[in-house]
């Protein structure tokens, strides 16, 4: 069992010449260290348009550094090559045109090689920045680096559910990496944990970094309400599964019945049954479903569709923070090394609600929304995260692929109702009777 | 100018059987008066998959009453076709299979005349059911009485933005009916209404009728917010688009932006450009833009655009509530024959909000989503409003096409973002920052 | 059972002006009593983007009288109405813009009462330029006025086979007509006939009207072969059914098989099995499959695969023509009443082969190309034929709703090879071996 | 200018144990040395259904080998891989399921090197074969290995033409060799080469090697008609683009022009204009466009609306032949390694046609159609052509990416009326009429 680290950098905004050098050396090289287990083909794929090849996406964490940070801190910085600025540009539309997103598997071009010569380019240039920076520049940017930081550990992420899906396209079945079975061991018992009504605060408020999306910090009116101790699991949902849920549409949201329909959806994303028995391909390869392990790669619909089928619903974000609040961020992120989400096992229960960090990103059923008073950051990266408030629902509290260092009880994922792709879970809630 | 009345029934409940009848008759009736200036081939029409052929809407509102009352009521009741059932479902999985909605337009029979026996066939059981059910049993039918009439108010409307947009595809131009063009006085200059941030009640409470969606009232906390006293014209509109609006990315919604795009859109649902000047195509023809009528048929994505623009924000749906208790409902609805919005003039100039009610519907920025401790109705209406609660933004105050006996302080319409056909129009927002 | 009659007019060019006078008559009359069992609604649907609603039909050949007629003889001549020419135009480029195929069905005005208005209108126009031009100008319109009722008459026929496909789409099944069901006399037994190789001349020549694609006449060379003495029926075409024809690739061209799996055809169309046993929808509603008519309705594709399974093949249109040569030009026309292909009986044998006109178009295995020297018409007419010639397959001999005065032995039809909306069928041929 | 050579093998069926092994090395490795400028990246890549990666060629050929000779000719043969059957079979439905043709670059495994191993396994495979199966076996089995080197020739070719393509999708222009731009001497004028009306034989007959639909050899009668001496050059065509060709409908076949519209097509494939000139995108990178060079990367519908707009027409396939019989077989081929085509320089000019072969393929105004008496060959092989025979036109004479020892004066290559990434062009005729 996993001893789940604190979180350490980058989430203060550091001061610290040494300590920012520190943190890019560190981000940067996990990024490389994740494409170890690839050879150069995984590189190259594209299997659907919300996947980018894993060579894009490295090219495209060095194109951010050198759109934001060296070329603001040095005018006359000029790229390695006069194309990327097209090419790796995702969806800035203040920094110019670009290349189109579905397409990026065409381009076999930078190599990987290439990539990482690339890498090194702007890895170099910014040791020099580091070093010879003034430091009054340096305090200026430091924002923006601590947001290169988190956009490149964001990646990261991106880096494995993209390389999944790839792999997963492939009849060949290839592991991304040996990974040990979960132990069988018993799960711990769904219990409900209650909150009283009050007004909160909530998003984020303090010295640390934090994305735009976090804040203002506001007041909110949260009722009563009832979470479910510990997320869903497979074994549960497989009952969901053989009471036809999938079959039954008045469990589902209209848009979700449909695309049930349309996309003949039978489990969720990477499940398949082979001679009568539910499989699942995971990073490691195929293998038997596990009871035990929370449900993975459920869209909006269908947690939604399980929480009606259970008589319940998801949590509102402002639940899911006032819950989280106060509570340890710990949990199985990817420091883990296992990149699959893990049985909450009895022996290691406790009072209050388990796995709100790690394992899964837990959907919850608030629309993705500006808080009260927000306002996008000034110049190219306001693109960050405004202009997608619609048509996406909230997440909360990382997984299994995310970094420990990356997330915050604040922190707000965002995906459309039917994504599946990403490590996406179920937590219950209940209640919220008003009494009037 | 138009002196508008207040609200009569069916808002209220009442279990008065002589004023159900009479309640019943108006509404049908009216369904009706609407279908007077059109010929038989305008009945037959599916410009689009979201719009439906008034003789569907006819026969469908119709199937309604058999379906949830006669069959209720009347155990042995046949519809008058066998296969009626099937051709005027809407969406309700639990009552059976349908026909397709884009494929409305396709059904030639029942003909117009045979829809409207259809009506009679109905209406005459409904008329006896009024005069000899038993007290007891129609106090119980009341509820879903009062729903079908109010189901029939909506596609009242529907059918009126319906039949603008089938013959808004028809090259010849062709009117619904004729209309006084509005006059031009000037028009009301646009002022800051503040309210003060605090825990509000919302939602419907009280004895007479409200769709499930409007409860539970509960409790909210709104942030100190201005709001704009009257809707945004046509006028203002075209700065937005004379500014490069639709040329610029930066404004709009990353869905938003997408759909310009692909839509090409460069102006507001209807209007187009002819010998340099901007026309809009209306139920009573091709006219001028009127600078001083409020914009309409903008969708969400044009609406956000257009506040952006303007340093501004669109209102949440509990901000237009609060705003909107202790008005009177009265505006440009239905009643007042126009079809059209009108322009606020200055000399109806008042202190608070006014368009509040009528003209056009409001976007708001509210995702449409359930109230805490929402629960859908029982049975089949309990498909009515709940499954929606996605990819959808609520819309507050009525339109020049909806009855004002429909209306209310707390009505939900909604809509998704890129939807334009409807009366929909633009009401600014600002303000909002917490003070912690 | 039909004594069918030779045909009349108009294929022979009459210079006579009391003749054309009256052929114009009767063409224009005939269009007129296809649609008395129509009701208004059925007018107007357009049910798939090849179909027109029969109002078009109606107005469309109205405009060929005025574009390519009336126009041309009287300089100052007007339409009824300006837009007429926008939204009638078929597919001539040289005309002008016009309105969009698919969007036909979305067009309620004209209605069928001012479209039976127009067609008075040029009735009257048409009329006064037969009484009152002088002969030299009235013979040299005597060729467009020619091709204007061989148009007329394709129309009819389009117009009797797109309404078939607008109601066979109401789940209503409503029916056209009624008409007698084939009796079920035994079927004449399908015999081989033989022909020699030779240099044949192929193409018309003659005092008579022909398409510009049946010329020009032209010698071609012909293998010895083979041809089917009758139809493929029904009965036949089941047992291909039965024996898996539709779920075996090898049977099949490879755009044909991929159009088997997405369209996911299973039957010919209009055919369905309701309670295990075969139905089909006809002009007359929906009746059981007679095993003993023709088959009908069924694409090239699986014409083809139906002659692979029968170790046979489709003729060439040369072939077709070389059997065809010296035959009456008699047999099942929309004159018969019946629209709808009927039985071979036994007793009606004879030595030749028979069904050759009639009952169903016989897909041939010719590509629809250009005859050696083929030069279209010059101006607007010359679109007729010549730029579709690609993608498409030459069908001969007409069919059960094509008129007796329409057809020759050189008469090439010609569709893609999917479609199946028209009353297509099979005739097999086999041999075509070269003795080198 | 180059010294073109005789075409060797393996055109005649040889029974040599020594030239089939020979022709098998020869061939494998040429399919390699095109590869050899490919960086590992530029395997993977699909960049439209049409292409294949490269090292899906690579496999699928070596598929072809064990699926059609060593399985048959060792019953206990297996594949190096259980899964490599599903994954590189191309179309034969008769041989089993099959991965999804648009899918083939989404699969980053086997690697580059594993299908290099593949191939190795595969070779080693068959030269056991060629050193130990007895003789009257390999006597038995060389057709299908004779069809199997024709086989990999064919995807030698596509190899070129699909990585032109893949490479052609990425901004940055890669260049995949090195080849000196062609001399600008003056161009052979374009001259009309009269042919006599006949009865011609036409189709293969002879003892070497022919694929199945280039027979049977049967007799034809050919109008009299003219060829023109040489191909169309991007100068002549230029003409056309400058005379609005691209916009002028009636010029086009139907289905052309909605292509045109659709795909915005205002040139031939790869060209593109940079700063007011025309350029060209190269198997050697990015050009200006030479005038002198025969036009390429042409459609059959730009190739046919430039012989309209030239009052010219292409080519039957049979006229071609005729034109084609008695003319050596030589000119530049893939093995020339220009891999483009070249100027037809005046001072090597002669009477009859020039550049019949190699260059580009000719596109005939001839559909696809199976030759009187053809049957396909039995077996899955049988699958090789025959189901092609629909919506194709056939090209004749090789291209500057075909093996000269590929190509016969019968061969029929195919292509729908839409492609334009194989190496294709226009070749004038005219004439035909007949005198009757
Ligand atoms: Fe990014
Ligand atoms: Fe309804
Ligand atoms: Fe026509
Ligand atoms: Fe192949």
């Amino acid at each position: 069992m996993v001893d789940y680290a604190q979180p350490k950098t980058p989430s203060a905004l550091t001061h610290s010449r040494h300590a920012l050098t520190e943190q890019y050396k560190q981000v940067r090289a996990f990024s490389e260290l994740i494409c170890k287990p690839l050879v150069t083909e995984d590189y190259v794929v594209q299997s659907m348009p919300d996947v980018s090849p894993t060579k894009w996406h490295l090219a495209h964490v060095s194109w951010f550094w050198e759109t934001f940070v060296l070329s603001a801190a040095q005018p006359g910085y000029t790229s390695l090559h006069p194309q990327y600025t097209y090419l790796f540009n995702s969806y800035y539309n203040s920094v110019g045109a670009r290349h189109c997103r579905p397409k990026r598997g065409l381009i076999s071009r930078p190599t990987v090689t290439e990539t990482y010569q690339y890498r090194r380019y702007v890895d170099e240039h910014m040791q020099a920045l580091f070093e010879h920076l003034e430091e009054s520049r340096l305090g200026a940017l430091t924002p923006i680096i601590t947001l290169g930081l988190h956009h490149e550990q964001q990646h990261q992420e991106l880096m494995l559910t993209d390389i999944k899906h790839v792999l997963s396209c492939n009849p060949l079945n290839p592991a991304y990496h040996e990974a040990p079975v979960s132990s069988s061991l018993s799960v711990a018992p769904l219990r409900w944990i209650t909150y009283q009504e009050d007004v909160y605060w909530i998003g984020y408020k303090g010295e640390g970094f934090a994305f735009d999306n976090e804040g203002p910090r506001h007041k909110t009116y949260v009722q009563p309400f009832q979470l479910g101790s510990r997320l869903v699991t497979n074994g549960e949902y497989l009952e969901f599964i053989e009471d036809g849920g999938y079959r039954t549409p008045t469990l589902w949201l209209s848009d979700g019945w449909r695309t049930v329909q349309e996309q003949q959806w039978q489990a969720p994303l990477y499940w398949e049954k082979r001679d009568g028995q539910w499989c699942m391909m995971t990073l490691s390869g195929l293998r038997a479903v596990n009871k035990d392990e929370p449900v993975c790669h459920v869209s909006y619909y269908e947690a939604d569709a399980y929480a009606h089928w259970k008589h319940a619903r998801l949590a509102t974000e402002a639940e899911w923070e006032v819950a989280a609040s106060g509570l340890d961020v710990r949990g199985n992120f990817v420091e883990s090394g296992v990149y699959h989400p893990v049985p909450m096992q009895i022996a290691l229960q406790k009072e209050g609600p388990m796995q709100m960090y790690g394992d899964v990103w837990e959907w919850t059923q608030s629309a993705y929304a500006p808080y009260p008073g927000f306002r996008p950051a000034s110049g190219a990266v306001g693109e960050y995260n405004g202009k997608f408030m619609c048509n996406q629902f909230v997440l909360r509290g990382g997984s299994c692929v995310t970094s420990l260092s990356h997330i915050r009880p604040t922190y707000r994922n965002f995906f459309p109702p039917d994504a599946r792709w990403q490590f996406t879970g179920i937590r219950l809630a209940r209640g919220g009777e008003a009494h009037a």
